[in-house]
């Protein structure tokens, strides 16, 4: 418990934010999870992400945090941003409820799509909520330089969130004896 | 032996894996060994890899692990996949016995190849086997999302597996006395 | 206290300089500040920076540090730098005094333009004080291979002036039991 | 002193090496120096470098590490390098005695250019001594995946040879009060 506490306190946050007319849009990396294996180390159990955060805006310079979407990228969607041409689009789709018992209840989209003229992307997030009878949609335009550090941050953070940073981290070993 | 062990127990595991229709690919990064000088610190005497595992599929989103088929690429063979261009193919062949009595019984071969229109690569593994009369292929065709993050991670890999990662790290010094 | 002395004597300080005719330019990282949050953990309280110091020629190959001008890149400059085109220009605008007392007294500006045919960059410093009734400018002229060095250090920098580098360390837990 | 043989155990080296014909050619990091400063922290005394060693071959797959010819790249001389297109060359000139009573006598120069067709570069090394009356000169084909190690290699080691790596490094820190 000691060593949780001590874990909890050593833990540090970081992101970027773009705040715009309509909404804001912070990215931040979440690190994976790693497990137990018999032979003795450890192996990722569940791989990080980058977390896409979309909060409104409600006067000048104002936003409410409290009506905040959420979209987490998988390394694939990562990969899928970072390799984007400057007049290609894409778009995500998730289900926060899969495999579970509601499942299809929210529907939420993330489309990211050219500005034009090399200009930067609009990044939009669509929150469909069938039982709520909602339909919330956040767009934030993100110019050339932001989309530089968003690219930066994210092919930085790739190999992070998939745990190869420490499985490529050298532990002391002992070395063996002096080649001739 | 127990700093052995406190190795063995240090030491994590990392891989990225797409799944496919008739077949799922598995690449994971594995570190150089370094041997001691006499001059008392220590080089790299065999470099690490990046592990290409690839493994059938025997039903729905069902793989036998078993029937694997493995391929490690060299850093010169990651610096011809992290260069390829979107039009462009390349192969690799192994010999898993060379330079022992078994030479030339089994001829692997990898091959990537473009799936046209930017969309991507299949990569394909075949194993040749003169004793065992055998030749097994598999093919896994990779979108160009997923293949942006194996050029990102492989891009990482790259340093860490040749070792530059650990000549480059500073350990603590006595500096010189203050600059005038 | 003894702890922060120990902090400022581990600190270390690193740049790129580049000489030319009429002046120098040195470009140097600066680390962002961390605050501690309610949970336990800590996160960025300000970010980063890399420091732009332009310092005019007074001799053949001396210079007068005393006579230096700064400029801070941001993130997001940092992130129009890297992904500026051979052919591209790019200007930002400083206030130092901005929402105090002195808003509007002095105005920085930094401009990127290309020298031509792929050849680099001229990067010029303008510092207007309408209180002193002085307009500094100072010009650096960079090569290609030095515009790469600084897009190199500055794409290695701008994960760590966020902060990005820290929220990706993972620090020592305990995993849950083996999995199955 | 023990501090010093402990920093000397601790030293680990890389490489990567090409093995051609007529000659091998070995590239490895060499860290910067660091100098205290009167504040109490550090700072680059000297840039490290990339080493370039080149060695003729005297047989079949047999090279002659005596006869070896050195070239240090500075940053700048590894940001020409990896920016280079694919169909540009370069040539940088070094005098081992620069400053010295033997200035001039020793001519190196290091030439890189392409093999045309996006097929890798020719990378040749002449040290002509004068006193000697001595014109050695040893040229390595490097493949497109070959050049493409060296350039995501010096990519990496650029940041650390400037000691960036360790100007970004955060120490622990005493963080202030919980934000509001």
């Amino acid at each position: 418990a000691a060593n949780v506490d001590e874990n909890a306190s050593a833990r540090k946050f970081a992101s970027y934010t773009v705040f715009k007319g309509k909404a804001a849009l912070s990215i931040s990396p979440i690190l994976p999870n790693f497990t137990k294996i018999e032979s003795g180390g450890s192996r990722v159990k569940k791989n990080g992400s980058v977390m896409l955060t979309f909060f409104p805006a409600v006067g000048q310079r104002q936003y409410d945090y409290s009506k905040k979407q959420l979209f987490a990228l998988s390394p694939t969607e990562v990969g899928s941003l970072i390799s984007l041409g400057s007049a290609e689009s894409c778009e995500f789709f998730h289900d926060p409820s899969m495999k579970s018992s509601h499942e299809g209840q929210v529907k939420k989209s993330l489309s990211i799509t050219p500005l034009g003229n090399d200009n930067g992307y609009f990044v939009n997030i669509t929150v469909l909520n069938n039982v709520q009878k909602t339909n919330e949609r956040l767009s934030v335009p993100v110019t050339k330089a932001e989309f530089a550090v968003m690219r930066t941050a994210l092919s930085y953070a790739l190999p992070h969130i998939m745990g190869w940073d420490q499985a490529l981290t050298s532990h002391p070993q002992s070395p063996t004896a002096p080649a001739s």
